[in-house]
């Protein structure tokens, strides 16, 4: 029948062949110009039913919407508790915590290590009574509410219990959903305190701690998104999320629990990208195959097969040029997610690629969700696209190339295990390297940035955070609570934690009387770091992708000539040292840059990650660089990089040049140059100018 | 087997049943929650092969993308030339003129009707000249054009013509599109000049000139997009729509033209709401229809019967609140007509509600059909939504639904008889009106309007024109041009002209020669109204449909005990007068507002359309009312409003307030109510606060 359709689409094509519209995702996956009847996958799957893939409940929206859950959180705890009635008011349903990167490296707001950092890309947390503060007003056993917490989610859970203790609220009411899912911050995020077995037990701790008084609550939510955002193939994302939730289930039923005692509170976290149709096969694919991997532990509870999840549009799609079309973008996405079937979603806003979110641009976000929800009739189908040829054939297509991923994690002994030899990083690392190479050669389009243009800046407000403000009030708060408190049963209660973490007692069991007693996080946090240690990540750049795929380019070339012209001229090659400064450890923009600058002919320096700025101008000198490259994700620039300036100043290296890239308001710029940076790049920028322009810096 | 869902599905009901969850279309269409296999209509269609429900095209936008066509036009000819270079230049990829309303009603820019009209909603286009501006560097041989004209379809299409001769081009290499539907300005729009009969004998003189002399034109657009932005449903416009298709092809067929001499440059024109998936089945059930509808014809040639559209996303849809909630809007409605398969698409920008779209909302408008285009891979697979149970089934629904009302039609003898009883237009008014009750209600909701509203004014910039100047350009290039050119010539032309319209000589053949003579757009138009006579439409209104759904509201009653005091106090009802002024006949707003005075117990008058401020007055006065109501949607306000207030006054009837509501630029209203506006109404407004406002107001 298909037959049929070949003359007319050939006489269409005139020279080209059918063949010549198939096409490969980035995972390979080979797709059709055409699917039709003969294509779709056999498929008796019923919303509700196993293997779930039209939805885990058997009505989904026709009965109850998705959850809307911004993720949100800013300077103060009052600052974002008075955002968050702003948000409830209008038409979120759902709460969820971001944390400033002090408290998620479980640092209270008073460590040298962290000036940079208290209040800005998150609400900084560190005590019971800023919990509270955080929550004044909201009822906790009405409220679901997600926190995003891996490092300290000892203090933090131990914080929240307490803080709704003292609402009058039992643990057993408690609904929402704490991350706690340290595999990902090895594999990608970094923003992990302790090493990896000591992570994993605390996992364990929280996961059997909930199991037994949080019933409402999911203890861990197994997150693709940050894999998604550092560059993570649809496929990959997929595979490592749930081979990262088989660890923590062979981790709960190791420490002697049940599969069905947890196994229903399992959550999962995805990003939504611009690939529409895989995004929401994508979802589609998550729930048969994790109902297909739970079923070697032979579960009872039909509960415990059931891939309930959150999703986040995703924020590496968003731009700087032109900020407006991540309105469009956020609402593809959304779109997708929806259609996928998430159980609750987060929507970006449309500066975010700028800077922080302002109270417009957050209410747009939100009424993306809304006006999906409300105005399209959407929800009012269960899994409209069900049947569709393309969609069930994508969806058998992901669960397949996933599949394999999965096997060849287990043949390795598990993600533990595969982390620890580096390959998945590595395989995420790359996929991060080809999509920037793509664009860079107008493979992959991005309106406004590699392609239609405009040429002005622009021009749009982002959030200001006066750190120095909310890190002075945090300050005197934690004087105050210190000098109130009963010192010497603190001293008792973190003496009982370090015993705990020595032996097997529940880690968040002792922290809670530590919470109550009025330790803060940091001491908390402290008291397990003397026992279990603080991790180093090991510092590994990857090379050759770049050059694989610009060998023959011209402009490639002759920059590389140019690299050797420089190394003739000065006796040695030009040297870069790139750093992340702070406890920002996003580093996906920074490893593809490393690829290019090591590729073009480069020596490359790395800093280790959660480096001060005194330190990285201390390696930089030590190591002799011409020029320091700094990272910035996390709205730290305006302090982190003009101390580090200072630094180099102060040792009499101001010969050594700094570039910085990343997330940068417009508004900034003028400072940062002012300050002394040499280059500047926003989001987008083509790595062939990257690396030129740096090296124009230091000719 | 869907058996075996009910179970889970009514556990998650709890006490609600499972019939509960089905929901009816705004066409009475049946939705269930779940569609399943066994739903599916048999299907065995592909996608270039009749009846063409999965696209006309073989190989659709993996082989060619839509097109992007951006309706656009505003004060002179050379400000719109440089906008359209510009959006060429973004990644546009073809035309669409908008006309201001004098040249659509076919007047010259002099003309004493339309001194608020000129350049306002459109390009002021009065002569060859101005047309050859318009396209000034833009070569037409490879530019399709599309022209959105009904009323003036002779002059503008002669200008055109005589303007792509003018750059050596002849009419066979012109590719693009004419408007040219006059039944549904009968229907819904209200921009024709001639009685029906004579307009129809003007399409099918353009359609028989196009046929011999422009082989790549399409002389007409068969437009459902104005039903739909008047308020129809989308089984009311794709049925209307179909049945004034068939209408122009037995008008082509009287005039001798065979099937297939014309047939396959008929082309659609669909708009695109907010019910995502229905707008979807809209436009596959709308080439499955058509392709069944022409066959009664028996054509030979195969595109005879496919139908080829372009879609623009909903103007009624955005809102003047929360403007950006508008690209929300505009990126939901894009992907619809793309997943249906549309040819070509004008995307609205966000600022419509406010005013006339700046630079900056016309880009991001051009980015959402651009990133749905680039970064989706959307276009990549053929009707991906082919196969969805759901979407196959709604696809069956609304042919099945629209055969209905194309059989009521034909059954009146076809559409200009039914247009002639009023049937289409008072249903579409009540479905208008329908909607507004469902949104005051809450039935309906819209985010930021009737729920999740703000608190503060949109604040955004609009374009604003400078109208006299560019009436007083205009006035002076035809004061040139009569003095140039051969009068005598022009003369004889136009007593051609004048003969032929008598006669049976094809009108744009005769009018051609007039163009190139230099006769002006409003010379060649009156030159056809001496014979044929100036059309003016019946002033009807419709009643009780408000009243039924309200009767039993006690917010309602209040006001209809009001009204009667009001009576009791006065010796009579409450009167308003009900205007448009200038050309402006987009008259959605004013039915609808029209039906809830009079059911909530007002007096109330029309004026007849296209009144100036001095007839409007005059009748105001006449009637003696107390107060006027003028809705403006077409930017003429700042000239008309102030206008009809100074009549009144000059008149010594400055008791009678004056109100105002449409599409009102936030920063005009000051202006409007320093001129003695008593009250202003933007978008959205419930009926009831409308009503009971104007009553505060003539208290």
């Amino acid at each position: 029948m298909k037959e049929q359709w070949k003359s007319p689409a050939e006489k269409e094509l005139k020279t080209l062949s059918i063949e010549s519209l198939n096409w490969k995702t980035t995972d390979n996956i080979s797709i059709n110009p055409l699917y039709t009847d003969t294509s779709i996958p056999d498929n008796t799957s019923f919303p509700g039913i196993p293997p779930y893939t039209r939805g885990i409940r058997a009505t989904m929206y026709t009965n109850r919407p998705w959850t809307i859950r911004q993720y949100a959180g800013f300077s103060s705890a009052e600052a974002t508790n008075a955002f968050y009635h702003e948000c409830l008011k209008g038409g979120q349903t759902a709460l969820s915590v971001a944390f400033d990167l002090a408290t998620h490296r479980g640092y209270d707001s008073d460590h040298p290590r962290v000036t940079g950092d208290v209040g800005k890309a998150g609400v900084a947390i560190d005590t019971v009574e800023d919990m509270k503060r955080l929550f004044d007003g909201i009822p906790l056993d009405k409220m679901s509410v997600s926190m995003t917490m891996n490092g300290a989610v000892i203090p933090i859970m131990a914080f929240y219990i307490v803080a709704a203790e003292e609402q009058g609220i039992s643990p057993q009411e408690l609904s929402g959903t704490l991350q706690n899912d340290i595999l990902k911050e090895f594999l990608v995020r970094n923003t992990f305190i302790y090493p990896p077995d000591a992570s994993m037990r605390i996992v364990g701790d929280i996961i059997a701690y909930c199991a037994k008084n949080l019933p409402r609550f999911n203890p861990i939510s197994i997150s693709g998104y940050h894999m998604h955002e550092a560059g993570a193939t649809l496929a990959q994302e997929l595979a490592y999320t749930l081979a990262n939730g088989l660890e923590y289930v062979r981790t709960a039923l190791t420490m002697g629990l049940e599969i069905d005692e947890f196994a229903p509170r399992l959550s999962f976290f995805f990003g939504i990208g611009m690939d529409f149709f895989s995004e929401v096969a994508k979802l589609r694919a998550a729930r048969a195959l994790w109902c297909e991997l739970m079923s070697q532990f032979k579960p009872k509870n039909p509960q415990s097969s059931m891939l309930r999840t959150h999703c986040q549009t995703s924020g590496v799609s968003l731009t700087y040029q032109d900020p407006l079309n991540n309105v469009i973008r956020t609402t593809i996405e959304a779109m997708a997610a929806v259609l996928g079937g998430t159980q609750s979603l987060h929507t970006n806003s449309y500066d975010e690629a700028l800077g922080l979110p302002t109270s417009q641009s957050s209410r747009v976000a939100r009424h993306t969700q809304l006006i999906i929800a409300e105005e399209t009739k959407i929800p009012k189908v269960i899994d409209p696209l069900g049947g569709s040829y393309y969609v069930e054939s994508l969806t058998q297509s992901l669960i397949d190339k996933a599949r394999e991923y999965i096997l060849e994690i287990e043949k390795m002994g598990g993600m533990t295990k595969a982390i620890q030899l580096g390959i998945p990083k590595s395989q995420i690392e790359e996929a991060a390297a080809e999509r920037q190479i793509r664009l860079d050669n107008y493979e992959d389009i991005i309106v406004g940035v590699n392609k239609y243009q405009g040429d002005s800046q622009p021009n749009i407000d982002v959030l200001e955070i006066d750190t120095e403000m909310v890190r002075s009030q945090q300050l005197e708060r934690l004087a105050t609570i210190k000098k109130q408190r009963d010192q010497a049963a603190v001293e008792k209660c973190l003496a009982d934690l370090r015993a705990a973490a020595q032996g097997k007692a529940n880690l968040l069991e002792v922290a809670l009387k530590a919470a109550r007693a009025g330790a803060t996080l940091g001491e908390i946090s402290f008291a397990l770091e003397d026992v279990f240690g603080r991790y180093q990540a090991p510092v590994k750049t990857l090379t050759g992708v770049w050059q694989r795929a610009m060998i023959n380019d011209p402009n490639f070339k002759e920059l590389r000539e140019q690299i050797k012209q420089f190394a003739l001229d000065r006796g040695r090659q030009p040297r870069i040292l790139l750093t992340k400064l702070g406890q920002d450890g996003h580093d996906r923009g920074l490893k593809v840059i490393a690829t290019a600058f090591a590729d073009a002919g480069f020596d490359v320096d790395l800093t280790p990650l959660f480096t001060t700025p005194a330190e990285a101008a201390r390696q930089a000198i030590e190591n002799d660089v011409h020029v320091v490259g700094i990272s910035s994700l996390a709205a730290g620039h305006k302090t982190l990089i003009p101390a580090l300036i200072d630094e180099l100043k102060k040792a009499g290296a101001d010969d050594i040049k700094v570039i910085c890239g990343g997330i940068l308001p417009p508004q900034d710029h003028q400072y940062l140059i002012d300050a002394g940076v040499a280059a500047l790049f926003t989001p987008g920028s083509p790595l062939l100018e990257v690396v030129r322009k740096t090296l124009g810096v230091i000719l």
